[in-house]
């Protein structure tokens, strides 16, 4: 069964009566197109009853025809500049009660479809997505393990990018020419964050100059051409570590191998979250651990399902996510240790595979 | 007055309630806060009575307290991994009629946001900040201009980047590092558009191998530090171009000029895409200009204005759109041409310098 069949086949069961895919995440996991995220309206319409189709702009046309989408048997619906889209939409579904959204579709697009479709009911199509994006399949594990090796190659080469006297965003430049060269299609995040920044999980990049016993927290990743998402996060530290650094990063690298111990098939999200959490409490650091201990990843860096409290799913194999505990001092330093997980038949297993001890630069 | 009470005001007067801003293009424009797009909630209230505040995520309260919003007197309103953000939005601005959401705003919060203010009409924010964002100031002509020479430079290494035997990939790779080494923080798009690559518009890269006697339409943009974007397309020729193609670039590189010598402020946006358009048609190839002749920019790559047939709307000083005609012969090749400009006192002045003759390399 094709993907576009399978995701009509759960929007039915979901009593949904269509799907509307905007460019992003979800179109590209139902029909492999990367379609570019523009203020013109490309959208695929997967009804639960009929034939799915997308609707185009005409300029985009060649690239739809040149992509994954042409070989599943959906028909394009071009657009031409003046044509109103939107309308064209809902003239073709017809009267429906129930409307699933891209999850990430623009207000500027879902606002438009509510004014030409006033009689149905928006939902979020990740309602449907979520269900078959959580469960990677052998291909997707695949390109996700690649992804791994990727982002592995950039953080080898990290200690040569470190030293004391360049700035953040010096190292921040060189990391992202290396996501690049290491074959990653595009760079999704760098952060460096040296010294007092690392205290901040999602500090980026900053003019502060890197100095001698600074511990840096160096968590990066990119898209592949795949379409699927690297991240990993190491700590460095340029020259001897501050007086009692190594003691909590000791404390967070167990705490980071027992959180990816406690992975297996039924298990819950929120028991790989404790596992973590609870390690890190003992050791006198719990107000210190301030975020989840992780989140999905796929096409999205940031997807179901998430690793926190509160998530009782249970993990099932094919599941996908990081396992990334933290320990953060406030204007002193901060560390974090992560790794992408593929959850198999039996147990957790790392897609990141970098040394985990702390690396002196 | 800053943009903050700038854009209550703005509010007030369209008869909307409230502004809802998640990180994107309209929340950088008010704060400068260039908040990472999270499935955690990020959210600007500006009502359009009483005082602006921002809900952040607890973890990146550090991000946004070290961000240009920190200035603005916006009270922070930090909230913790298990709490409901929406309701907390939604309990502090009490029953309203109307709110406006971000452009951007994804389905996921916006549904959100409609359960917990289910008698609120949500509008579009754009439709207050578009008159304020549309209208450049000096400093945001200034990064426009910057990000203007950073492409410049781009452009200035193609030549060394394009051989016969390479495919477009390959040189898409050295264009991003190169955009990302002219100063950008991030590559928005590469497209490297060989033979009869280039009839397509918005192709990017494909494993194509350049040939000799290929034309190359090179049509890249990144988005600087400051935020504000590039956008620049040059023509590039491997070896002696095809039969006709000299021609009908000719008549391109006429059309671009016509339609960059008809931009002036009261001249409406269609009547450049008019100047362009009709020179092309007159030459014979009407047929084959299938796009809008421009788009605005700023921190966004495409914002308003659109220089497309019926807009209306008359050019004011501090516009900032790209011009950009093509001609395209779907199966053999196309070309392109695009500069920025921006509206001044009196014309049209460009922000790429290039030269736009026919690059043979």
């Amino acid at each position: 069964m094709t993907r576009v069949a399978e995701v009509r086949e759960a929007t039915a069961a979901a009593g949904i009566d269509a799907l509307l895919l905007t460019p992003g995440p979800d179109l590209r996991y139902v029909t492999g197109y990367d379609a570019l995220p523009l203020e013109r309206l490309t959208c695929l319409v997967v009804p639960a009853r009929g034939e799915a189709f997308m609707v185009v702009p005409r300029l985009e046309l060649p690239a739809a025809e040149h992509s994954p989408a042409a070989r599943l048997g959906v028909e394009f619906v071009p657009w031409d500049e003046t044509d109103d889209a939107y309308s064209l939409v809902a003239g073709r579904i017809g009267r429906v009660a129930t409307v699933g959204l891209a999850d990430r579709m623009w207000a500027m697009q879902s606002l438009r479809f509510r004014a030409v479709m006033p009689g149905s009911e928006q939902v979020l199509a990740g309602s449907v997505l979520r269900e078959l994006r959580m469960r990677k399949s052998p291909a997707e594990v695949a390109a996700l393990r690649e992804a791994g090796a990727a982002i592995d190659a950039v953080h080898a080469q990290v200690p040569g990018f470190l030293k004391a006297g360049r700035t953040e965003r010096e190292v921040g430049r060189d990391i992202a020419e290396a996501i690049l060269a290491a074959g990653h299609a595009s760079v999704d995040f760098v952060i460096v964050g040296s010294g007092p920044n690392g205290a901040s999980p999602h500090h980026e990049l900053s003019d502060r100059v890197i100095e001698a016993g600074d511990p840096v927290v160096v968590d990066i990743g990119g898209q592949m051409p795949s379409g699927y998402c690297s991240d990993s996060t190491r700590v460095y530290c340029v020259g001897e570590p501050p007086a009692g650094f190594a003691e909590y990063y000791e404390v967070l690298r167990r705490a980071q191998d027992a959180a990816c111990a406690a992975v297996r098939p039924g298990a819950s999200c929120e028991s790989v979250d404790a596992a973590a959490r609870q390690m890190i409490a003992e050791a006198g650091f719990g107000d210190h651990f301030i975020h989840r201990t992780g989140h999905g990843i796929g096409l999205e860096t940031h997807e179901e399902p998430y690793i926190v409290s509160g998530n009782t799913e249970p993990l099932e194999p094919g599941f996908a996510f990081s396992v990334e505990p933290g320990i953060y001092l406030p204007g002193r330093h901060g560390a974090r240790i992560e790794d992408i997980l593929i959850c198999t038949e039996t147990a957790g297993e790392r897609l990141n595979n970098r040394p985990r001890d702390l690396v002196i630069v």
